[in-house]
């Protein structure tokens, strides 16, 4: 991609009256340079079985090629039209909760083969039509796909084939999964049953792996029918999400988002968050972290909010500071869900740049200021690099297993991963994520591993190495638990890791009044900390140092925190949740153990530092300011074009930030 | 009507012991002139298929006559027979949940041919039967009757029949209802999908319409076959009531009570509401307002609490405070459910006027002198007519649009009915109740709109009108926002009646943390005033003054509360939600405008006045006091006669009203 | 039984490696003599229909044996296996939900003949096989056997039988269960529709009734089977357990626990209680007053926690106290659920003596020193024998009627059993449990009935002849209300009691702002007393004493409490909830009146004192220290032996006692 893409998902089908020439115009005017099209409207493409219309691809097509707009077209399979239901009700996936209903998208087994024939014909006949109009840059398959909960008998039946090729024979598996439990031993693949009722958390648990399988499967299906028709420079990208809690949360649940990116040429995305007062640009950089660890590379934020809910419709100055925090995590392109809002059904209230009335709006004319930067500084801003040497570790199936055994007072995997990663977002350490399987942790000078409840022996042994080689680790409680069948391990804990962390425990409880006492001067406890909470490890430091101690009079003799030397690494290991301030304390501890302690670090949220290196090999720093009130801070690096302004920025200069305001520092000497 | 009539619902076929006699002897000890009787008694009238017993029946009404206790005769449809479950399952609804289970009352698909026909027979049997029996004064059909979530394969079947005649063609359909929208496009009648999993609101709420219809038609039904046997002077009546949240509270969102009113000759009530420290009339009159409006006439309170509930059971003077209230809204009768209370099953603690000992009970005792007034008040105080200028526009399609489409922070479409109604309450102004068809606006000098979130163009065109030629309005927030199938009107909002309003909006948010700042000399904003609540539209006041500015560093510039001098009348918008202290000050500046404001509102809760005009044109004002602490006013009106005291009441003159208390005045010279 | 065991449930099944000469000698350490082996291992011992394999049996057997730990043999029957499922999916209970998932355990129709039939092979396969090993003590039926909420159409069709059985006639039943409510009545057998649906409280009451019943007579059955093979000095057990709130909390609703208890040897029951910073003792005493009661006699404490969940994990001296609280309650067994963590499935978490790593842990090593003593202590301490002069009267009836009739603030029967039976427990009142069947009331100088909701004419009239020949009663709120079909009396409430009580009433109302004013002079109502609460009756005293007045402006007329006497005895009626102080002050009072006040009595809670004498008629009282803080008191009795200690303790002496400490006093001269 060689330019800045500002983007709107655009639905020709849904406009209450002819819009297409006023729509373009207004885009124009507010720099739209991209549109996404036709992922959702099966229905109008396809009326009836074998009868195709295109007619508003085409003249959409059409208008944006003469308007120079770029189009992303979408295969139109993740809501299913109302004649393949009434022919094909087996479309519609059977889940815990029994059949569906027609009615929502994403409700289909994405294994049934009426829906993958009808599927693959209408992907055929539309990417074939549009593949050499000049006006497609690329496609997008589907849209946050996931695996929608299938699990009727015909996947029961695939999971036993699946289960018999994984493990060979049910000896195995009754041993590894622990099946004399409860009397749920399987003695013959007949017998095998269905695991929706299942209370063994590592069959569940494989189950979900083995459904997010299904996922990768399709998606790769849907690229490889896509690459049939893909021209030359034209790209073929997904729309992946997160965990949502009302925005986009954590890890993705459903989807192995490394194995399913696999097939894509770039990394797509949607990240929504919290927004006025509530809004801090955590989720965009984690959304743009996640999504750009994928594939090592630059990526699409192909859906991000405009007004969207009455509780997001930004304040002033709010939709340009998202903007470039976007590109300053790496993304090429920044789209909106949607252009327009909706006049009827479900999302109505999740509005787009234009409200129902299609008149220019505060936000759509702050949209226009964006647009005109882009195009403006494209060129120095897009194709960012990053350099990061920290790394969060994140897991699928320690997500899953977590779920199963969860922790007492309802925080889940991802409240600890965000609670770390946070943590490091406010101290301005951009991060890149890394799963269990990745070999090259040497890239890295410090690996943070949330919750790692469940993993391979030699994920863990790699942990070990890559310590003893010098690197830096640090563990949450939960880590190193089980093995990858969510077998607890049976040597002392926290297992493999418990070597390099120097440290044993047998015994957690749950903490009630447990204050932390520090053992290390630079780790201060506030007077006012709140303690251990969620879950506690009753640890004995063995080699270890004690970074923090339970302050309790059962618990008092047990370590909370601790370090460990190992070979020329260090291994910390944190016991229990603690609260963000000592977290923090702890992580800058670590952080100057580690080399990582910078002129960044001297700043802290709500003053957010991202920077990367341009094609140029200029560095490129992004500042802002996520916060009400205006802030300034003394600019430590070179002499740099502030891009915005075009204003130069000498060494030591203080720099003035308006309330949600942006600087973006081009080091002049950099290149 | 011409009498006060004074009742209570009656059972035989409950009793433990034979209790006739005794019965009806306290009966007559309390006044009690009228009994309710057989509306859920099916399996004992007819214990088996085609095999009739109405023994019960005969014997209380003939004791009743005796005694000169006139009856009601309800239908037993309501609660259907084991036998007709076991013979045809297909009576049982089918619902959102799937088929139904045998046990409650009002769980039958009103639509099905073996309920309809069984349902036919059982009416004409029990009908032909009492219909010539002097005690029978009227009717009932059916009780509290609603569709119970029918929506089984032979009422889609209904519905798109439904759909095919009201819209014509599917193109007319899938444009109107925005069926595009994630592929929801219908191409073919028989690919109409079951409407059960729907997410698209504007369908959901057009098969909810036809569901009402269901329940317009089946009651039309049931009367037109009593009709058949109704003697002179005989009624059909039908027992309506109201959302239920615990009690009475709003709107029935199940049924059209104008339309379903038409066939009757009287419409009649159930009305129950908090009691004890709770007490404060106001759902007594709110239900009395809508269900005197439905026929613009005198209605029956066919059940309202005697003991009932332990939170329930009155303190002394309570129940006469009630009594009156309800002739005070233009009741002519109140009946209590129930005259004893239940030995078994699922209301044994909905206590009636006996305990379950069956003994004289302060409440009873009390009842005793409810009935001798009524008796020796009757001339005075029956037929009550009302000539309100205020009317409050409610509508079953908003309500059912505000639960597709909810407020963020929980509130229903009737919390905002309640607002608005229970503000004007407490200032004393009387209402009617109107639905958004009527074209006789100009009987009222205001008209309050809440909410009204779906309406035909006609409606607010009319509304408008009626403004412009010198009608007062109050709208609250999303008025005008959609048509009557849901799609957002493409205008800027709200929608047509913007005109009148003088104002503009295409945004809208949550309130947080902010304040209300008056733009009027005369609505004063208290200290601890808590801002705007639920919602908030950011207004641009094009022609109107602003009478309360949104006070926030983001949204300040917005207007809140409005209001617009159009034609010769005003329209008062409404743009959030206030707290009720700052709704009295906004409506006492409207009725003031309006040349509402009079004596009445001089005082306020917990001193209501209600009036009206009995037939001899004489005025009658009851004054109440809804509280536990006794109250005093000046009594401003000419000299009158107390009715329950006999005392003459001058004007000027100070009257005290005991914790509970009631006095009703009849105006010397009104007639 | 000749001496205390000490035991763990012990899984060779479940092993992730062989460990069981490990564990025997980890045992033998500890003073484990004892086993339970087999109870939910179905699958592993028959592994396909008919093939069966003891393998893992045999060696166990064989091995504890050689090491002189004694082994229970558990019914492996409630875990089917997989093999069932497939081949009889009628075995899985179809519940008011629906048809049963296989996976839990459980889930099984007990009346299935698929299920009886293949639990007869294996029980008879396995008991025959085992009963001459001399390893074998005892055995025990089932696990936590239930009903499962089994409730399907051969279930219902055996329940009208039953009703036709216990009832003759359906004009019996129409008029006991009061059916002609809401057209519920029942003409013909053939019209008897499923009660799964039904909402007359009486029928669902009954049909629960029924269900327990299923209970009674499967455990029946079973142990008929293993008595056919059980050897002399062997025993037949069964594991009971209680309403399950995170914990063991209140009587079983499921099971008639004296019904089904009548086949066994000897009682047994599982008892899990909150730990850590809210261990009290209560529900140890509360589980072992209850068991010991079933057969009158000293019980097996089949399960209680070891580690069990983080937040029960013991503080150090926990698991001391908790060991010799059981014996002191009569315990002749404390096995521990379990030995050792299990590393799949869902009870990972319920963490047994050892950990997940086998190794010695401080839990075990105070499980070693309990150990120790039991074998020390075992002549002295076993076989204790109570002679409780205080029985508290529960009954699954009234359970499921409160059920069904809801106090109005959610508290249950089990609430109102526990807020009495605690009361009594924190001033040191050993209490029988008895139900309303038992006719040898005159054991008894005290009887406690809580919530008798619903209860037999004969039972309350048994109870009047206590009190009238000197029995002092304490009945709560909602006693007496209704008969056995859950028909409320016709007569003045408390019903039939009313005449021992010496009061009427026939209203009721939910406590607000209510406060409690004395009327007796020992009985003081503290400033800060909450008032009434859940509930309220408004009682007329009549002969009665009033205790405590309601101080209400509209209910101060009426009493709470009163005591009346009647005959040679009291009756003691509390109307309302209290405060647990209040309540202990009226109980004073009622003990002191019925001369069970004595040296135990003025100590209390966190001093806990339960005594006994033990078969050599010696006197032995334990005193436990409930607390994180030491205790001390002064040893009313004569000179004793503190067994732990070996210490003589005078008469008069102070006695101290650390956090979490346990005294064993056996008086000198008692035998």
């Amino acid at each position: 991609m060689n330019q800045l893409r500002y983007g709107v998902a655009y639905y020709d089908e849904y406009m209450p009256y002819e819009r297409l020439d006023e729509d373009i115009a207004m885009m124009k005017a507010a720099g739209i340079n991209t549109v996404r099209i036709a992922e959702s409207t099966w229905s109008t493409h396809e009326p009836q079985n074998g009868v195709f219309d295109f007619a508003s691809v085409d003249r959409v097509l059409d208008a944006m090629h003469a308007a120079g707009i770029g189009v992303i077209v979408g295969t139109p399979t993740y809501a299913v039209p109302t004649w393949l239901v009434k022919e094909h009700p087996e479309v519609l996936a059977v889940t815990a909760d029994g059949p569906g209903k027609y009615g929502a998208r994403q409700i289909m087994d994405i294994t049934s083969p009426a829906y993958l024939f009808h599927s693959e014909r209408i992907i055929r006949k539309l990417i074939s039509r549009v593949c050499k109009h000049p006006a497609v840059i690329g496609y997008q398959t589907d849209n946050e796909t996931k695996y929608y909960g299938t699990a009727g008998d015909n996947v029961q039946l695939q999971f036993v084939k699946y289960m018999r090729e994984k493990f060979g024979t049910l000896d195995v598996i009754n041993e590894r999964f622990g099946l004399d439990y409860w009397s749920n031993r399987i003695n013959a693949w007949e017998d095998f049953p269905s695991v929706v009722g299942t209370i063994n958390g590592s069959l569940g648990a494989e189950f979900a792996r083995f459904q997010r399988g299904l996922v990768t499967d399709f998606l790769a299906w849907q690229v490889s029918l896509v690459n049939e028709y893909k021209q030359p420079g034209q790209f073929v990208t997904q729309n992946f999400d997160f965990e949502w809690r009302g925005h986009s949360f954590g890890v993705q649940p459903s989807v192995d988002h490394f194995a399913a990116a696999e097939a894509f040429d770039i990394a797509g995305v949607d990240i929504y968050h919290p927004s006025q007062h509530e809004l801090t640009g955590t989720e965009i950089a984690f959304g743009g972290d996640m999504t750009r660890s994928l594939k090592r590379s630059n990526y699409l934020v192909l859906e991000t909010q405009a007004q969207a809910f009455p509780n997001w419709t930004p304040y002033p100055g709010q939709l340009r500071l998202q903007a470039f925090s976007h590109l300053a995590s790496g993304a090429n392109m920044v789209a909106y869900w949607h252009w327009h809002s909706i006049h009827n059904s479900i999302e109505t209230y999740w509005k787009g740049l234009l409200s129902h009335d299609f008149q220019p709006n505060p936000v759509y004319n702050e949209a226009k200021t964006i647009g005109h930067d882009f195009a403006r500084l494209s060129e120095p801003l897009v194709n960012l690099r990053k350099d990061n040497k920290v790394a969060v570790m994140v897991s699928n199936e320690a997500l899953t297993a977590l779920e199963w055994f969860k922790l007492p007072d309802g925080n889940t995997y991802n409240d600890v991963v965000r609670w770390l990663y946070d943590a490091l977002y406010r101290m301005n350490i951009e991060c890149d994520f890394i799963q269990p399987s990745c070999t090259e942790l040497s890239r890295y000078s410090l690996i943070v591993v949330p919750a790692l409840y469940a993993a391979p022996d030699e994920a863990l042994e790699r942990l070990n190495e890559y310590v003893q080689q010098g690197g830096h680790a640090v563990y949450s409680f939960k880590s190193g638990f089980a093995d990858d069948t969510i077998k607890v391990r049976t040597s002392v804990q926290p297992g493999i890791i418990s070597e390099a962390c120097g440290i044993g425990y047998s015994m957690f409880v749950t903490p009630h009044e447990v204050r932390l006492r520090s053992g290390h001067p630079e780790i201060r406890v506030a007077a006012d900390d709140s303690g251990a909470k969620t879950w506690m490890e009753l640890i004995t430091a063995e080699d270890a140092e004690v970074l923090l101690h339970y302050d309790h009079p059962h618990w008092g003799e047990y370590a909370a925190v601790t370090r460990n030397r190992y070979g020329s690494g260090t291994a910390t290991y944190i016991g229990c949740m603690t609260g963000s301030e000592l977290l923090s304390s702890i992580l800058k501890n670590v952080l100057q153990e580690s080399g990582l302690w910078g002129a960044e670090q001297e700043l802290a949220f709500p003053l957010i530092v991202k920077k990367g290196v341009n094609p140029h090999n200029q560095t490129i720093r992004y500042y802002f300011n996520y916060s009400d009130t205006p802030q300034s801070f003394v600019y430590p690096h070179g002499v740099a074009a502030e891009l915005l302004s075009g204003k130069e920025i000498q060494s030591g200069e203080q720099v003035e930030l308006e309330a949600w305001g942006v600087r973006i520092m081009l080091e002049a000497g950099s290149n």
